[in-house]
């Protein structure tokens, strides 16, 4: 692998785990070998990658000792410098262990709690020594089956002390990084703490360093609940809290299916893509999918490569569609830029409100219910675009 | 109606809109007959109800002048005062009428978002001058069907603008009433804004008047997007903005029910129960539920006597599962109690932790994950109480 | 309106309640005028369409006599005679009315039953007069919203009975017309029978002209229950009952949200025409779908025309799909081809089989297991040619 | 374990893989020891189940080989003779080992399909030989994740082939066997085949043998798409159909839960039981259920308790409800017992009915619909049967 390879454009990143994934699933056995990180970073920097990002125990085997532990780190960082990948991002494994089968953070036994903050802070110190920027908490096993299991109130208590904990350790240690909260709704709890966005980000106003803690939404968490992807995207932006971002592909309410980004809903990923590039997210377009079970090892690949492609074509396809004179007209149509205009004049006051009359008493609401916004032919042009048919 | 009647024990509220639903759905026309408020105040009454909530448009029909609206104001305070009921709550209607087709604060149409301001502050001084202590605001217009018609992040700024006029309002009148939001996540819009108690709390945060708006969470609306209500409604509590609750019914993912409260997912409306019991929620029990279309009259007060009964009887087992030694035995095993314990010692420093070998080096993370909670008999417990079976 | 008009290539038909709907939702009133059904035919002839299909009550107001039956039948028939439009498809309406509020065929009311089963005769003897092919079948009141509301075996009788009736008088009256039932999981009713097009096609089974009678399925009812409705739709193929179709437009498990065709789930929109074309299906393309409640008139037609431009579009895409010597290749490897090839070799016996050592004793099932089949590639290339993007 | 055991009152069976699961997770891995077969039985009998059932590798591993094979089956037999324990159904696992990452009988790979009818075969020699009298079929397996990688019309082909062959087999070797298939929507593939009830029950009517095929429904898996499980086992009864039944619980839409029957949707619970034992079901209650991963060993055996005494329980609440003269009374006044007699009179002709003004011309719709059949009220007794609370 030549250093000499020139810097990818795109900050498209994969989690070790991604293309590491041996396929083992709830019903079946592994179907593909496990792979060295070492590979990994060489054949995603081959495809054009710009960095990986890992858990712990994806690089250096839980229980491991000093010795081992900082073999496993040399080797890692040895490839990362031969190939130029980054690591923007890293995460704890909080979840695979039977130790952790009733929470981390919010496990009810003290001791796993306590354990559970001095691996992160493990991870923390070698985060920092790879560069990262973020670090990202998704817990998985902060949850219950039952409702009389787990009182909610106290788990949040908890949950906030570990963050609050934590958060004091980058401080105390001069560790420039900041925490992201990925939110799931289930599974593999029954119920998972924290379950969508907008439950993270009500949270993170709750704690010591607020600023800095934010999120790391992930396509198929929201889509497990229904909930809509690109809204909810546009309300951590609107909070400032988009630090991070997991893209995949979902089909509807059902298990986790992490498909490759744009292969589960494609017209939620053209606006999504849409948002993030007119929103100048700057982050890593981080790629947090798995490669089906069905696949052998050049299928891993390509499927990598296919999340890039796919945000490359979307991409190309909602700037073509912003600059299309037709949606923006349709757009105006729409009074789409008429929402950026604030309800009251400037410096209006609610006296002054009050005695508008055209506010109230002469306006003619069945008139203006008449209107039409045309929000279908606007979709249509959407589509359109996104079916490189204009 | 004798005005001597005795004073209701407990808090029980209707929506005039709930019993008075005439039962047109998406489908088909209207079963029912219109009835009169000054009805179902009378009507509640006798059932032991304590009070009534309403839409402006539920009790003065839209467009009525002034002394057509002083009349029917003035009817509804004299059966409210000959029945002694209450009216805690009262809340806007920015839905029906075709005006409101593409939201209310957060219409593209400014002067639509200007009328439904003043459509608001009119309702406010009345449902001053009938007391209400709660205002609920449920924006189920403020949404999209299509992610290109509406630009997220510049609605939430409409919508904290209207929040933040309307507290300014309140302050400038000096109503003293508390604002409660109510999320859901979609119909009648495909994607509703603010849609689960989460995003609703995070963006309360952003408020001027914060300390004022607080959730009024609905049972179904929750469980329409798959998410645990007793979860969420613990994490509003947490927040301390549990101001009203919804109470209802709903049979999981699908169109919005508002079937008689227990009627749907009858284990979770014991732990619901069990939680706003233990926690002291002092607010009123709303009803906010639709009598089936099946239903004639005496059906739809039959449906509200069951309500009621449904939440007695869900207190009465909740109390015996509390007060059971076999059960409390079993959330010791569980160590439940334990989670209320600090993670930290009081005062234990990072140091200190990182000190404690017994935290990390020494702990045996096997050993901790062979135990067992037995969460599953705690739950069969459970079971067995909400059925009498103890 | 010229007779002369060219006759339309693709048979896109459109029910008459579909864009004449006037988006009066559970929470709405109507925002838009009735729609006379000859301006509806007139201008569905100018956009090109093929046909209208009609509920008996969209045509004729319930409860009109015989008189203004003619009158509206006739003004009708007129306007089809002059724009060349075709009648392919009738149903009736059995949902509307409070009447039908608990069911038609399996109302638990038995006057209701025999007047259900009168409406549908007298509505089969216009849809004979106007040379439609299939009558459709939608038991949207057909279910309960209580298990203990409805004892379904007995509701399956007396489904049972209705169809064997309704096929009998047109066996009788020798109206040459085939029936297709049309499944829903829920809405209107809490639960509807025949839920899935599964349900559906196994009772059929048992009825007494069960070669008459198939099915009408629809996008959006099949994704309301989570289901994949191109492998829906192929089973429906695959047992021969596939005798109409409903496109539309869904986003997810929840309310029926008949958007534009394509505008829901678009990657599965791609897949569905690809079966259809491929399969040979030779029926109408029908769009049962709501123009959004959001839209004025001209919104209205623009709807209408994007549903027939979506077909199109989505045809020509999956076209080249099939076209590509890459994904011919990719076919090949992904061993699909073998699948029509006979598990057993022609002839082979059960003993000759278990003769067959390869078969199983020297079996090498870890090798057979390490291979790839390169799925996801497979629908990278079919994602790229839905974008054009190859 | 004496001989003498008194004999099971209640046919309650247990999966070797239930009790016997190790709770190894899409995230996490076995939280506890794998489970000798005898020890299980042995533990089973103790808590009063009536038997056990297996798939081929839970008894004997995967690749053993005859000598193997016979000493594990010998051991099996014994502590079945030594508990009285029965095996009323066997199946076959032919999804964890790779091989079968695509399916089984449906596998693109025809040596794999043909594999997959050699190992059923051979399993059905044993699940004779223990004198079972259902041999379950679920297809976890025999499904897709992208509609372009399996042409379901000749999946089903092939399906059809094989449940062809294997009826075939058991007829060639004279065992007494019936067949029961098990739908499920998806987990572990994306979509499945025969994903209901209701497509698995026209499936069936495609055999050849198809009087020795019949179900095995599971509750979570129908929940899973939302269906109404207590309308789906009515429709297989009314087909003849429910030849065994999975009972457990499951919470929603979302992953495969297994939970404890009862522990999910308790009111659905109530009228399953209802349902079954009015029905005379007279086949096993099979307990298809996961202890939560949380539990140790005393849990998994208090978790199997938990499920027979809900039945129990459930039993005894929907007897009480039939047996209630109130409940009688309101069933009446629903008109519940109505819809058992026919629509049209005994020997009616459809002239007859036709002619029967009372039946349209004359009948008034207004008023029919107009009544209330009181079904919240039922529901509520139902609820308070349910709860123990009259």
């Amino acid at each position: 692998m030549p250093a000499a390879k020139k810097k990818p454009v795109d900050k498209f990143t994969f989690g070790l785990w991604t293309v590491g994934w041996q396929a083992r699933d709830p019903f079946g056995d592994a179907t593909r070998r496990a792979l060295d990180p070492v590979e990994i970073v060489e054949n995603l920097a081959k495809l054009g990658a710009y960095g990986v990002t890992f858990h712990d125990d994806d690089l250096i085997p839980f229980g491991s000792d000093d010795k081992a532990r900082r073999k496993h780190v040399d080797r890692f960082k040895k490839a990362l410098a031969a190939t130029g990948m980054k690591v923007p991002m890293a995460t704890t494994n909080l979840f695979t262990h039977p130790v952790f089968k009733d929470g981390a953070f919010t496990s009810n036994d003290r001791d796993v709690r306590r354990f559970a903050l001095r691996k992160v802070m493990r991870n923390l110190d070698l985060a920092a020594e790879l560069g990262a920027e973020t670090y990202v908490f998704w817990g998985g096993r902060e949850g219950a089956e039952y409702d009389g299991a787990k009182d909610v109130r106290v788990a949040l208590d908890r949950f906030r002390e570990a963050m609050n904990t934590l958060t004091g350790y980058c401080k105390e240690r001069g560790i420039a990084i900041r925490f992201a909260l990925e939110p799931k709704p289930n599974e593999p709890r029954g119920d998972i703490l924290l379950p969508t966005i907008g439950h993270a980000l009500a949270f993170i106003e709750t704690l010591e360093h607020k600023e800095m803690v934010g999120l790391n939404p992930e396509v198929g968490h929201e889509q497990m609940a229904g909930l809509n992807f690109v809204h909810g995207i546009a309300q951590a932006l609107w909070h400032g809290k988009l630090f991070h971002i997991d893209l995949n592909g979902q089909r509807g309410i059902k298990y986790d299916q992490d498909l490759v980004f744009g292969h589960g809903d494609l017209v939620s990923a053209f606006f999504l893509v849409d948002l993030l590039e007119s929103a100048g997210y700057a982050g890593p377009r981080h790629f947090d999918y798995k490669p089906s079970r069905t696949e052998d090892l050049d299928g891993v690949w390509q499927s990598a490569a296919a999340n890039m492609r796919m945000y490359r074509l979307l991409r190309e396809r909602a700037a073509a569609f912003r600059a299309d004179r037709e949606v923006q007209q349709a757009m105006k149509q729409a009074r789409i830029p008429e929402l950026a205009q604030p309800t009251l004049k400037k410096g209006e006051t609610i006296a002054q409100l009050l005695a508008d009359k055209s506010a109230y008493e002469t306006f003619d609401a069945d008139k203006a219910g008449a209107g039409g916004s045309g929000y279908v032919r606007l979709q249509q042009l959407a589509v359109e675009h996104l079916m490189g048919a204009r």
